[in-house]
């Protein structure tokens, strides 16, 4: 994920030749039945993972069932489906006609979550403290968790990108993700929210927090979005009814 | 920039209700000569920079002059252009035919920068005390600068927006990139280095480091890279030659 790579330092009046450690970083083009979906820079590895979570959470396919074959080559990841004719749409966001701040996105478009799952703070903890490192401003983590523990773990430059290769390492393992929490190192954004929706992933915690937006969705939409999890402290943005194992405080 | 949200605290077995501080999220969607071009999260103000900036960096248009009126409605800003049939294309990377780390983006399609602008490491020092913050971890701020001093700066949930919304700043303002240092608090990325080149900047610098491809295609593009920017110290990426008032050190 990193590589050393020459650099001069230059620490006041001196300068000299050093090396330092860079995130490694490349271009991606996605083809999906024949067609060039996009272009992105991740994280070199797993890019099969990448690829299928990408796909789900965009909805161009609904499971790994639908993936006939996933093709490498160098840059370049081609998926044939056997629905080639669900395209990738720009479908990133779900726009309505009225003003306000969060009516553009239309949440009674996406999916709900039901509620019924729970877990416990204590988990989010134990979880947190596993997989996922604070953050360091070079890298993101994400993490996919369910009641036997951490199931999947990956680095990306991208925090959308780390996301998605969970997912889609859930996609390609047969993953219930109903009866799972997502877990990532970066802001909490509408966009990973939307991403867990399409999912059905229940949860979701950062060592960050959570934009408005993505507060203000995950609320219509039954997820429980969880910010700051360090220690045992956390703060619950949303369906806070999710999380057992904490009391109410008395004042 | 954010906004004081409900959220209930958990610390070990207590449970309280409280407030966070949450970074504001908007959807906004950027139409060009009435066609829809891309719809991106982004904070809130500051839009017209946001569209003149993105528009000039992915080469829709050469400068402000092009630009023919901005309109601005609640999540949506409309651009036309004294060139309507110049349009958003894929542009994000040139994508050449064989192989290798970087060859996937084509540099004899980026813009060069030409030798001779060049400034001091204590300017760049300067520069980032006053204008970037270290990494909250939760908004990314950019700035540019020139021989007077920070002409802008800016914040954004996304590290290429806040880039975009000081380059649209100097657009519309008729800044002079081509003595300008650019400056940012997050990691500096391809896509950093792509506008940065677009944009004619010689130089851009950040409180983090760079990946493995942006220095690659900096070091081919005449683009000096400078990351870690801390106190007095700096790692410098790529087009050392730019940066004077450091000399090497004896061993």
């Amino acid at each position: 994920m990193f590589r050393k790579i020459p650099c001069i330092r230059i620490d006041g009046s001196r300068r000299k030749p050093s090396e330092c450690n860079a995130a490694e970083e490349m271009v991606l083009a996605l083809f999906v039945n024949g067609r060039h979906t996009m272009t992105a820079t991740v994280s070199p590895g797993g890019l099969r993972e990448f690829a299928a979570g990408y796909l789900f959470t965009e909805q161009i396919i609904a499971g790994a069932g639908e993936i006939e074959s996933i093709r490498e080559e160098t840059n370049r990841i081609s998926v044939l489906t056997t629905n080639p004719f669900r395209t990738a749409g720009a479908k990133k966001t779900v726009l309505s006609g009225c003003g306000g701040s969060t009516s553009y996105i239309d949440t009674a478009k996406l999916p709900i979550i039901p509620p019924g799952f729970s877990l416990s703070a204590a988990a989010v903890t134990g979880f947190m403290e596993e997989a996922i490192p604070r953050a360091t401003g070079r890298i993101h983590t994400a993490a996919l968790a369910d009641a036997g523990g951490i199931v999947t773990r990956a680095e990306d430059i991208g925090r959308h990108n780390a996301l998605d290769r969970v997912i889609g390492h859930g996609v390609l393992s047969g993953v219930d993700f109903e009866t799972t929490c997502a877990l990532c190192s970066g802001v909490i954004s509408s966009e990973m929210v939307r991403k867990c929706l399409a999912a059905r992933i229940p949860v979701i915690a950062s060592r960050a927090d959570a934009t408005t937006l993505a507060a203000d969705i995950a609320r219509k939409t039954g997820l429980c979005v969880i910010g700051c999890v360090s220690g045992g402290g956390m703060a619950v943005y949303a369906n806070p009814e999710r999380l057992n194992g904490s009391t109410p405080s008395p004042e």
